[in-house]
């Protein structure tokens, strides 16, 4: 039998899904899980989108163009505008969702051994989408204790050498919920400037900003314009993961010129997701303000909740849907693992994603573990019931 | 500005796209363009597949299986057994298009500086996946002379290094049409057995033999089931190009393992696509019957007319909907540039994609193009006749 790739082998599981067979042998055990452990959200996707679907008129599900449908680009960078981002369609590249904008953009940025600086916890497929391309990921470690804040830039320095090409931010964070602050971009933005890096920032979140603190896209930094590459999805913000479409948007020409051999190779973007995307730029301003307001509560009673739970600590998220908390627990993945397997309450289980998969060093985030608030109330809240009695039942709990 | 990757500056632009820019030029200046460039077919998709959407239930468009929906892929096994191919559901990954399917592929089983065997000309994107994943390609030439048949086995055990990993096939084929012999399948398989490497297969097209010759699977051939993967794809068979939904199909769970990473890191196949493909599979065998003997057709008549162009000749392609031709022209490139910048008859041109594409080796295919028999009778009868006029016109006319 031909041996498969090293490449494949040395590459990590993803945190979030690996568990997932665990969890559909619960299900066939009969077991309601939770699942905590994903930024699936369960909010319906808005009607126009939908009735696009219902509506549509063409009798040929073609190719779209490589670099996305022209209207869709339109009304991205119009959308852009409202958050100040001065990108026109030019700038715009549609991908397969936000994922391939992020291994589009380490594709066309690094080479094999090049080095790319990510502060971390980070969102754990941007360790996988670096392996794919042969780079080499410097963690900058955020801790718990210090509300996942940026480290400071001497920490980032430490970590430059002349194989540096690129630092990623992920704004507002996954999996931390953190929201960078004007003062931290600009040290972000000095040190892209005096280094010539590539700054690749990942901003799906943007709509869920929960605090009075401002959201600060790479695009409002100034002087560093052909070094940006911003990173985007519908996913989240009209509750459409399933769809498939991201965009990476840059001003810098040669990297789109680079990018768009990779978008050529596959062809193009999917369709059917670009006209529900396009649709859904058009959703009423309540849709979102609904939207927003429910994530609001939830975040505040899920952290509220955590926070109540003995020996379980979570920060205060200022944005996205997700936080990091420290359980009391021996190992949290083997924690996550025994709640699919061993432990039911009222025919339920909880599923969250373990946070060391959030680090490339080992042994960091071995008693966190990622939860995204996308249930509804009454969910969330016998999920966390059900996180209660599993960790007063755990046999690994340390506290 | 921070430097791009190398390997996307080496990388080659697409040969089927990479001139869609002059076409939209041309498109701007009020000419109708003839698309004989891209598999892109403008037969109905079907209309089981269409009200799939337009009768949608689902409230929330939701990430699906990173492997596929479940009843997706027990309908695609379904459907393989129908042309003795012994898949079962277990064996199937649903790709973002056959196009993932190959990268993931390579990804899987290939590691910077492994070669991999091409019989060429080949669809030019393996090539840029090659690149993608580090791996080199290595090709063996067949010809317009010998009707692109396959060339000897002597030819690829030529190339068979240490480094040789894998050997790729797209049968029947794109570019050429060719349609491999149960004889020639038969010593793929004794060269992938005696080296121990892996059969990548992509037969997409197998619905489009169009001679008394049978189709033989990867799949059909015995004593190398852990050494072959199959690509798939709903796009040509079903018209759905843009629905962009594939699939890989191994028994080697080793390779299955490590597949599965990469369908992890970027989550999902399109939710949508995958609804349009399920419904698709369940066409009535009229739809299917009418698109093959409509090929069938505009086969007789593209290949006809190619021939009767003075100067232009073309082998009978017996599967796909392609043929590579060869023109009395000095330079395909130049001149299929040169139909789409400084062309028109009767307001009309053409766009073909240039087979210098379809070869890794400077200087082959340099007099030939590939052409998709994609459009319906009349607009391929116009399609020649401008062809036939741009030829007489061409200054660049060799004899």
């Amino acid at each position: 039998m031909p041996l498969i790739s090293k490449r494949g082998l040395l590459m990590p599981q993803s945190p979030i899904r690996k568990l997932a067979p665990l969890a559909e042998k619960a299900k066939a055990r009969g077991i309601k899980v939770y699942h905590l452990n994903i930024g699936q959200p369960d909010i319906k996707t808005p009607q126009v989108a939908l009735d696009a679907l219902h509506n549509l008129r063409r009798e040929v599900l073609e190719y779209s163009p490589s670099d996305g449908i022209r209207s869709l680009k339109e009304k991205l960078a119009a959308y852009y505008h409202r958050f100040h981002i001065n990108a026109t369609e030019e700038d715009i590249i549609v991908t397969t969702g936000g994922s391939e904008a992020v291994n589009f953009a380490f594709m066309s940025c690094l080479d094999p051994g090049d080095e790319i600086i990510v502060p971390e916890p980070a969102y754990a497929n941007y360790t996988a989408f670096a392996m794919a391309a042969g780079a080499v990921v410097r963690a900058v470690v955020s801790t718990i204790e210090e509300g996942f804040a940026l480290p400071p830039v001497a920490e980032f320095e430490k970590l430059i050498t002349p194989r540096t090409k690129a630092i990623l931010i992920c704004n507002p964070n996954n999996p931390t919920g953190y929201l960078y602050t004007r003062s931290e971009m600009n040290k972000i933005r000095d040190l892209v400037k005096k280094y010539d890096l590539f700054l690749i920032s990942d901003e799906v979140y943007r709509e869920f900003c929960y605090t009075n603190a401002p959201y600060i896209s790479a695009f409002h930094l100034d002087g560093i314009e052909d070094n940006v590459i911003l990173i985007d999805s519908v996913s989240k913000r009209y509750s459409e993961c399933g769809v498939r479409v991201g965009a990476l948007v840059t001003k810098n020409k040669e990297v789109r010129l680079n990018v768009m051999k990779f978008c050529q190779a596959r062809l193009s973007p999917p369709l059917l997701g670009q006209i529900v995307a396009e649709a859904s730029i058009d959703v009423s301003p309540e849709y979102s303000l609904d939207v927003y307001n429910e994530y609001l509560e939830r975040r505040k009673f899920l952290i509220d909740g955590l926070n109540r739970i003995p020996g379980v600590y979570s920060p205060i998220p200022m944005g996205a849907f997700y936080t990091v908390a420290r359980l009391p627990v021996d190992n949290a993945e083997r924690f996550c693992k025994w709640l699919l397997t061993d432990f039911e309450y009222e025919g339920c289980t909880v599923m969250l994603a373990p946070a060391s998969g959030f680090y490339t060093e080992p042994g960091l985030g071995r008693d966190e573990v990622r939860v995204a608030y996308v249930l509804a109330k009454d969910d969330l809240k016998h999920a966390l019931a059900v996180l209660a009695q599993a960790l007063k039942a755990y046999p690994g709990r340390t506290n």
